[in-house]
């Protein structure tokens, strides 16, 4: 019997899955905590470089700074920066292996070896708990014995499971970016322009929520509007005549456009 | 006794605000369903040019498609689009008379009239019931007895009220338009990422979610991540690559570069 087929043995007789988290950052830490409350996962071992941050680790689990010499298990989670994934891939002997970085493709893990990715769709800070459950996790494997192990593992911390090829995947994470990344830095410019005429951030949040809301009713599409969406030219000349910060006028300038573009092709 | 100080004498023994509506449009009716359901305002009134629309109304209030011939109010809402404002407003002849409109100035109103602005920060759609209670009204008068009749008014149907300038408000209302209009935007951005990969919208939904929810408990300069942030340009540049639509090129590369240049300066 291969060693493969052994370890999907093990996981279906005693019906919890081994596994080893290799890296101590953030996305290890929130993952740690997730699959240590779950009763399906036995999470046998952490392993990174930074003895001080495997700390963390010490007091539930075996730790380890050594990843030649890492304890068996069904699965090896790589939660290290994307140029590490292949480097510490390579150390690893046995098992599953996945990454979990969004714009990596499943091919970076070494040919040959059994491998995978277990992409949690989220933004992780080191100050705020996240309820796993409803993060998107976004699965993939070369067979569907492997795809049976990362579901169960899944589902053992979220309700919400997606098979996404590494070739979507890159998609998806570009428009993380767009959702996440850049319009947090919308809300940055919004915060910046109330404070510079003595107003509190707080007067923008419940349109900020409205915003929000509003698109688990209506696509974006339909809930667009403003001045670029009705092209009111002259309100756009005011507000960029207005704005004195060239990296903000720019932005205002390159969305405007896009909104144009956008509904320009709907006539 | 002026006119003035009488409306305003009424105002307070009567305790209940009298109010004219002009205009039908979608802030006219989010207004009048808020006005009407409190017990310390009565909608004497709505005025608009056009029959079909007052419908709306008619049920509960008088309405009319004559401007010259209004009913006495202690308040005269001029919810009409920007270029009407100042042509709605001539045709008043007493009362203190507000628009709402973010953009514009308090001078638009004519001279030598009682004038105010009463201006709520939220967006406004037809199909979505907006709960007032949570929409910042941001008010300003021209004199302290003014600005405690809109005072009043904001207090019947919200519990947020805010003192804004004309000058304050312009950027507020370019604020808004950042927050709001342009992230709304980025949404689509990602909305139409995804569907181009034949993935489904909602895999985005959670992680915008969190991004609103992250800045309750921190500022959006402390919650930025992301590429940019790190000024990881290995990443940023497979993604300008990637991406085919060049409005969302540019996007990108606004956001971008303005993201770097607001860390750059804390260095």
């Amino acid at each position: 019997m291969s060693t493969s087929a052994r370890s999907i043995l093990y996981v279906y007789f005693s019906g919890m899955t081994r596994l080893v988290i290799c890296g101590t950052g953030n996305v290890a830490r929130h993952f740690f905590d997730a699959f240590h409350s779950s009763e399906e996962v036995n999470v046998v071992q952490v392993a990174g470089r930074n003895r001080q941050a495997l700390a963390y680790f010490d007091k539930h689990t075996d730790t380890t700074e050594d990843f030649s010499g890492l304890r068996k298990a069904d699965v090896y989670l790589l939660a290290v920066s994307d140029s590490a994934i292949a480097t510490v891939a390579r150390q690893l002997k046995d098992g599953l292996v996945v990454h979990c970085a969004g714009s990596t493709s499943i091919d970076r893990l070494p040919e040959g070896g059994r491998r995978g990715v277990f992409y949690p769709l989220q933004t992780f800070s080191k100050e705020l708990k996240v309820n796993f459950n409803n993060v998107p996790l976004c699965l993939e494997a070369e067979n569907e014995a492997d795809y049976r192990v990362l579901e169960d593992l899944a589902h053992s911390i979220s309700g919400k499971t997606f098979r996404v090829r590494s070739e979507q995947r890159l998609d998806l994470h570009l428009a993380a970016v767009f959702v996440n990344n850049f319009s947090n830095h919308l809300f940055h410019v919004g915060q910046a322009l109330c404070e510079q005429k003595g107003l509190p951030f707080e007067i923008l949040l419940p349109l900020i929520e409205e915003t929000i809301r509003k698109i688990r009713y209506m696509s974006p599409f339909e809930a667009q509007t403003g001045p670029a969406r009705r092209n009111d030219i002259y309100t756009q000349q005011l507000q960029l005549e207005q704005i004195e910060n060239k990296a903000y006028q720019a932005i205002y300038k390159s969305i405007t456009h896009s909104i144009q573009k956008t509904y320009a092709e709907e006539l």
